[in-house]
């Protein structure tokens, strides 16, 4: 086996291109020389690449402090047999990038999630100018790279990546802004005494009540819900997939008995995996 | 009083450009020559808007059938004290728009739900164009309308509007897509014996089973709950607001019983309104 292949024994996919915050995550999670990180054009991609076993593992933002839950994300979990083995914290500071001057920029590119966390700097510092929603924060900065006129808000890494300059730093509005990712593939999580659990349902809505008695499942279960999220099923209009995450991994006894309940109850219910808990201690209360 | 004014007596801010789907459905709902659309940028101009009486009331997008909710609209409500007061559905068909033909484009502007919406047939018809996100549809076909190398996904009132041709309609990939609005201000809505209430809260979130304890409320009233959302309470980070609707109006009794117990147990809660169900009778189970 040469360097080469030893190097690239752990592949991880990543939202690209080079020098995206999910790229940054993937950095800080997986240190050391046998990490290949490989770029995708979309979660659902990744998603892809990892149940096709084309790369080891995937890395998928999931939720802002700011912004809530990234949709996208939690659609792809609805059709996918993929479990969630970590979970990773990455602080998201935004940075005006550009070849040019503030006083010479006409446009701004980013992320719409990145243009709403700066809403309030750009409002006071560049009034009037125009701002594009593009797909990633560093396809923003491919694109300011071609032109002179424009700027992107992305990370430090992409004003290295893509020969920027850093007209100003930590543009983002509310100082506290972190992103949350999860790990998708490579080996289950085993229980540390501090997890969390990923779990998706759907319940018959024909039947009042209903989820109000799965939810209730929970608390029989002596069970503390972290999160509750909704989305379209799929399956008709009007029909939703919650997403719950709780206190607790799967191999613990109260869980397992409110999972079993859960799938009577539940035409459609599935655990998405438990990973330990890594919230930045500053963050818990 | 003139004949102008007169026209204009109930002003309906919308999110504009015009030819908006939020435009169409504004169109649909308030029918006659004495109202007076109004374009905004986004959907929080259009809250401040109704909010400081600048216009009568305004209409927002709640919710799409394929893509779930729209969170600008859900963040809009936390600060804001307006009151729901109708509801309204929309079919949304998207169609290719453009002043050049199908083989000459290198370029499809709309917004990221339109193009999520068309993802399959975009694949199959402009495999390799760019996609590029803007801010609304309508906003797209302006765009095109500069740019003979591009089309937008927008409504077939764009076609009309900007001066495009319609290159395919119905472009889709979902054939049941549809859209909810909500019409905020103007009088509160009656009791039909057939409504729905909009709910807000929050949970201290240091107490174990606190969500599970304001949900249960709900059960214990007999209120079948029909949706619920998450999002960021914009206080700290993983800190959520719990968006509920259920069956039934603020001057049921039950429902009185349940926000008095809930407003007891949430530290911040409060009723965003009481609206007759509009939902199309083929779409109800």
């Amino acid at each position: 086996m040469s360097v080469v292949s030893l190097q690239e024994d752990i592949s991880v996919a990543y939202l690209g291109p080079a020098g995206s915050y999910t790229h940054e995550a993937a950095q800080e999670r997986f240190v050391g020389n046998n990490f290949a990180y490989k770029p995708y054009a979309s979660i659902s991609d990744i998603f892809d690449a990892v149940e096709s076993r084309r790369t080891t593992c995937g890395i998928v933002p999931f939720e802002n402090s700011t912004f809530g839950s990234v949709v996208t994300t939690l659609d792809c979990f609805i059709g996918s047999k993929l479990r969630i083995s970590a979970e990773a914290y990455l602080p998201v500071h935004h940075n005006l990038l550009s070849k040019s001057k503030l006083s010479e920029l006409k446009k701004v590119y980013s992320h719409p999630q990145a243009l709403g966390q700066c809403k309030k700097w750009l409002a006071t510092h560049l009034p009037g100018v125009a701002l594009v929603e593009v797909a990633s924060t560093s396809y923003a900065a491919e694109l300011a790279k071609e032109d002179p006129e424009a700027a992107a808000i992305a990370s430090l890494m992409c004003a290295e990546l893509y020969s920027l300059n850093v007209i100003e730093r930590d543009i983002e509005d509310g100082k506290n802004n972190t992103t949350r990712f999860f790990i998708l593939g490579g080996s289950t999580s085993t229980r540390t005494g501090d997890d969390k659990t990923y779990f998706l349902f759907t319940v018959d809505h024909r039947k009042p009540g209903a989820l109000c008695d799965a939810l209730k499942v929970f608390k029989d279960h002596e069970i503390n819900l972290t999160k509750i999220d909704s989305r379209p099923s799929q399956q008709r209009p009007w029909h939703y997939a919650f997403f719950v995450e709780f206190q607790g991994h799967l191999e613990d006894e109260n869980v397992q008995g409110a999972l079993e309940k859960l799938k009577e109850l539940c035409p459609n219910a599935k655990e998405l995996g438990s990973y330990p808990n890594q919230r930045p201690k500053e963050d818990t209360y």
